[in-house]
C-alpha cells in the first residue's frame, strides 16, 4: 500500500443534509483509507502520485445493501405480480436452476460483470441455498476486487421441494460453510441468510442464530415487506408481538450487525426495536414499487438516527444501478407525498446520496465517505455524453447522472485505496 | 410510394388488453399504409422487397403527446419542487432564453436528434412564445422525418415579464403563423397552445379557440395537475364551475381535436365531459412523480372509454423516451395501488403499450397499430445487448426493454412509409 492522490470534481455526504462539493479536488488515499478532500494538494502529500481524473466527477464507492445474484438473470420479467405469488411464479423456479454448477457459472459470471463494472463497490448478497453455486459466486466475487457479504439462502419450510432443506442439512452446510469461508476470502465474507420467517422455522433461525453469534457472521434477511406476508408470519408465530420479535427472538436482530430489508410496514414498536438494536435498513424503492408493496418512511427513519441504505434487490428490482435506486428513492417518496400524505417532504437528492454510501456504509465499518479514515472507495464517472450544457455545477451534473444516465459504467474504481480492473 | 414488407418480431395492441405477437412476421406496406402482419407473405405480395430485420423486435412508432422542446436542455436538473414554484424557478428562466435564436439552434438540435434516434415517430411539442425559434424547431423536424405538432405558447398574464405578450400581439402572432404553416411543412403541424389557464386571459384563450376552430387547427394545453394551480384557477374564474370548463367555453375543449396533458385530479363531471368531447388526455407519469403531483386513474379512463395517450413531458420529466413513460406508467400505478388504493388493480404492459402507441395514435388519424389501413410509424429495436437469456419469447424481451433499456436507440425507423435516417 502507498500514498497517492486522484483529482477530479468531489462530490460525497458526510451528514444526510447536505452534498460536499469540492471542484478540482484531490482526495489523498493512505494505507488504503481517506487522508481528506483537499483544494490544493498540501504540503505534506507532495510528490505522492497523483492521478488526474480531469474533470469527470468523483464520488463514494456505492453500496447495494441487498441483492439477489441469482435472480439477476431474469431481472425486467415477470413484473406483474405481488410478493408471494411473484416468488412462487417467478423467483424460486429460477433459483432452482443453481442447483446445476454450469448453470451458475454462466449466470453468476454476467451478475458479477454487472456489478463490477457499474458504481457499486460493496454488496450484501443473496446466492441460493445451494452450496457448491454458492463456492462458484463467492470465487468470482473474490476474483473482482469488489467487497461483499454473500449469504448462503437457508429455507426449511413453505418452498417447493428442489429448494426446501431438512432443519438440520440447512444447519448443518450453513455452519461448514462459515467455517471454511473464515481462512478462504479476504473481500468476501458469509452471511447469515435466512430467506425471510414464512421460509425458516423457528428451530433454523435460532440455529443459524447460534452460528451468527458464535462466528462473529453478520446477518441478512427480509422484513415487513408486504401485508400478505405480515399477516403469514403472524398466522406462523400467533405468539410473538411482531414479525420483527421473530427474528429478535431467533438471535437475529443486532445480535450481529444485521441488515433487513424493505420494511415498509413497521409498527411504532418494531420502529424503535430496529433503532434500539442498530439494525440497517435496506431502502428497495424500485423492488417495492415493482411488486406494489408500499414505500417505507426512510426519511422519518433517517431523522431519527436509525440506520438506512439503498438496495436494488435485483430482481424484485430490474436494475442493478445504486444511482437508479438513489432516483427511485426520491421519485417514490415523491409519489407517498403526493398520494399519502401531504405533510412528508420527499426524500432529497443528499439524502438519496447519503443512503447509497455512508448511510448503509457503517455496516461494512467506516465506508462510504472521503472523511479521513474512512476506507477509500470510489468511483469516477464520466458524464461526457449528457454533460451538455457547460455551465453546470458539478453537483447539477451529478444529479443528471442520477436521473439521466443511471446505468453509467465506472470509469475507474477503487476500492480499499486498491484500482480494480474494470 | 410501394409496396414492401418489413420481417421479424411484430409486437403491437388492436385493443389495451392484449398484446398481439407474431414471431417472424411480414408487416406488409403498400402507399404509406399498413396492409397486415402476416406469418407468412401471403401469395399477392410475392415479389415485393423485404426488409430482413432477423430476430429483432418490430413495435408501432411511439407517440409523445406531450414534451416541451426548450426544456429539454435541462431536463434532470432541479427535481426538487412542485409544479408553480418549479415554473418559476427553472421551466420560465429557460424558455426566455429562446429569444436568442443562436440558443434555440442549438438547443433544439439536440432535442431533434434525441428524438429522431429514439423509438418516438410522432409527437405534440410546446415550443416557447417566441416565433422565430419555433420555426426554427419546426424546420428541424420537417427535416426529420417525423411527425410533429408544435405549438407556439400563448402567455399574457401571470408570466415574467420576458415571457408575457400583449392579448393582442399573442393573438395576431398566432394567426400570422397558423397561415404561415399551412403551405410550409408536410409533417409539421401548427397546434393552438395556451400554456395553461393562469398564463392566458380568458379572452386571449377564446380568441385563438376561434383560430383553432376557423383553421381547424387542433389544442393542446395543461389541465388539472397541481392542487395549487387548480386552486388557483378556481381564483382566476370563480364564476365557471371547473378547470375543464374554462377551456370548454373559450372553444378550446374539444371543438377540434385537443390534447390535455396530465388531468390528474379531474371531477366526475370534467370525466364526462371530457369523454363526450372526445378531449386526449396525455398521461405523464414521470414528470407528475417528480413534480409530486400525483398519478391520474388512466386505467379507469381507459375503461370507460376515454382516449389516453402517454408523454414524457420533457423536462418535468427528465426523460424522453416513452418506452420509459410506458414502464413509469406501470409503476406509478402499482404505488398508487399500494399507498392509495388497494382496490385498484396496476396499469398492465399491454395498456401501457397501448397507450404509447393506439391510445393517443386516434389523435393523428389511423396511427398507432399495424392493423390494415394504419399509416406505417414501425420502429425496429436492437435488445441484443440484454438479450442474455436465449430461451426468452419476443414478448417477454419486449418487456426488458421498457424496463432495463428504455433509452435505447431505434435500430431503423419508418414513419408513413417512408424509413428515416438516424
Amino acid at each position: 500500500m502507498d500514498t497517492f492522490a486522484v483529482k477530479g470534481h468531489v462530490i460525497y455526504t458526510k451528514t444526510k443534509d447536505e452534498v460536499t462539493v469540492t471542484e478540482n479536488a484531490y482526495i489523498v488515499c493512505e494505507n488504503g483509507k481517506a487522508a481528506g478532500v483537499f483544494p490544493s494538494l498540501p504540503e505534506r502529500f507532495r510528490g505522492i502520485e497523483i492521478r488526474d481524473f480531469g474533470d469527470k466527477l468523483i464520488i463514494p464507492g456505492l453500496i447495494d445493501m441487498h441483492l439477489h445474484a441469482p435472480q439477476y438473470a431474469f431481472r425486467g420479467l415477470g413484473m406483474d405480480m405481488e410478493l408471494i405469488p411473484w416468488l412462487n411464479t417467478y423467483a424460486f423456479k429460477e433459483e432452482a436452476k443453481y442447483a446445476d454448477t454450469g448453470y451458475a457459472q454462466k449466470k453468476y459470471r454476467a451478475f458479477c460483470d454487472e456489478l463490477k463494472t457499474g458504481a457499486t463497490t460493496r454488496a450484501a448478497i443473496f446466492a441460493t441455498i445451494h452450496m457448491p453455486a454458492t463456492y462458484i459466486l463467492m470465487d468470482m466475487l473474490e476474483a473482482s476486487g469488489l467487497v461483499t457479504y454473500v449469504g448462503k439462502v437457508n429455507m426449511d419450510r413453505n418452498a417447493p421441494d428442489d429448494l426446501r432443506e431438512t432443519t438440520h442439512e440447512s444447519y448443518e452446510s450453513t455452519l461448514a460453510w462459515v467455517k471454511d469461508c473464515a481462512s478462504r476470502y479476504v473481500n468476501t465474507k458469509p452471511i447469515i441468510t435466512p430467506r425471510f420467517v414464512p421460509s425458516c422455522t423457528g428451530e433454523l433461525m435460532r440455529s443459524i442464530g447460534g452460528i451468527a453469534e458464535q462466528y462473529g457472521v453478520p446477518v441478512q434477511s427480509h422484513l415487513s415487506e408486504n401485508a400478505g406476508e405480515i399477516a403469514w408470519v403472524k398466522e406462523l408465530h400467533p405468539e410473538i408481538a411482531s414479525y420483527s420479535r421473530v427474528y429478535f427472538e431467533c438471535g437475529l436482530f443486532g445480535h450481529v450487525p444485521t441488515v433487513m430489508a424493505h420494511c415498509i410496514h413497521l409498527s411504532e414498536e418494531e420502529m424503535e426495536l430496529a433503532q434500539q438494536r442498530g439494525v440497517y435498513i435496506a431502502h428497495c424503492p424500485q423492488s417495492n414499487t415493482n411488486l406494489a408493496s408500499g414505500i417505507a418512511p426512510v426519511r422519518e427513519m433517517l431523522q431519527r438516527g436509525m440506520r438506512v441504505g439503498l438496495g436494488t434487490d435485483v430482481a424484485g428490482g430490474f436494475s442493478a444501478s445504486v444511482l437508479r435506486a438513489m432516483g427511485d428513492a426520491i421519485q417514490a417518496s415523491k409519489l407517498y407525498t403526493a398520494l399519502a400524505d401531504r405533510s412528508r417532504p420527499p426524500v432529497t437528492l443528499s439524502e438519496a446520496l447519503y443512503m447509497a454510501t455512508k448511510g448503509g456504509g457503517g455496516f461494512w465499518g467506516k465506508t462510504g465517505s472521503f472523511e479521513p479514515g474512512y476506507e477509500f472507495d470510489a468511483v469516477v464517472l464520466d458524464d461526457s455524453d449528457i454533460n451538455d450544457a457547460a455551465e453546470l455545477t458539478p453537483l447539477q451534473r451529478f444529479e443528471r447522472v442520477v436521473y439521466l444516465s443511471p446505468e453509467i459504467r465506472a470509469d475507474a474504481k477503487f476500492v480499499k485505496g486498491v484500482r480494480i480492473k474494470l
